[in-house]
């Protein structure tokens, strides 16, 4: 129990916040929109017994993940978290593709300097191949061109 | 109610399995344990209610949804789906930074063909910034050296 009031959960659930109460350390009163919000989605009970079967010094980090999910589910009751990673996995997809273009094209220059270096002489910046580096840098750092 | 057998949820809560039953088209009988791990995480009487609020052609991904969160909860009851979300964000910065890099190395390579060009002359490879230029593209193509 913090102070003289009884914990978010407590106060929510309409019981007595004993001196051990589970919820007390994460649901404070003063945040009582952090308990209601994993009440609805996991449930009181759900959420107690999720606490339970962790040892004392993860449950904050459970309590908060809960939290972020339980939220997450609120702005998007069809796909929740699952919606997040979804969107994150798109973005790593086109960032991977993103530096797949840029490491062929570094890897394309880099192989026209180290022929230039063997040969021991100039680059002449019209042969075909250092054109070719050319136009695919210009694509891919102006990719609306 | 899926043929003559109750749906999973109802086989697991031991009730009549209704024509009507919302549960019946998400939960089958033949995959008893998609139900079971949403049970245990959400709470039967909230899953029935996540799906009541949404119109019927959104429930089969809400219930997708709640099982993919529910498997991640029972991996990692710690973090759950928010320790997917924690990784892909890391992977992102990760990707972002080698992208900067990447392109920061083009622009460079980009800027000195373009002053060769306009000097109409051919490129001295062992020039500062060309040698700068292979210099970085080669740490960025072999990060470990």
């Amino acid at each position: 129990m913090a102070g003289s009031s009884p914990c978010a959960s407590c106060k929510l659930l309409r019981r007595r916040c004993a001196k051990d109460c589970i919820f007390a350390p994460y649901f404070p009163p003063e945040d009582p929109h952090k308990f209601a919000i994993v009440h609805k989605v996991f449930g009181a009970s759900n959420v107690n017994k999720m606490l339970q079967e962790l040892p004392v010094h993860q449950r904050a980090d459970a309590a908060s993940s809960l939290v972020y999910e339980a939220n997450a589910r609120k702005r998007d009751p069809v796909y929740g978290s699952v919606g997040i990673i979804s969107y994150l996995q798109n973005q790593i997809s086109q960032l991977q593709m993103q530096l797949a273009f840029a490491e062929a094209e570094l890897l394309c220059i880099q192989m026209q300097q180290e022929r230039a270096l063997a040969n021991q002489h100039v680059i002449d910046i019209h042969e075909p191949s250092s054109l070719f580096c050319a136009t695919a840098s210009q694509a891919f750092l102006n990719p609306s061109t």
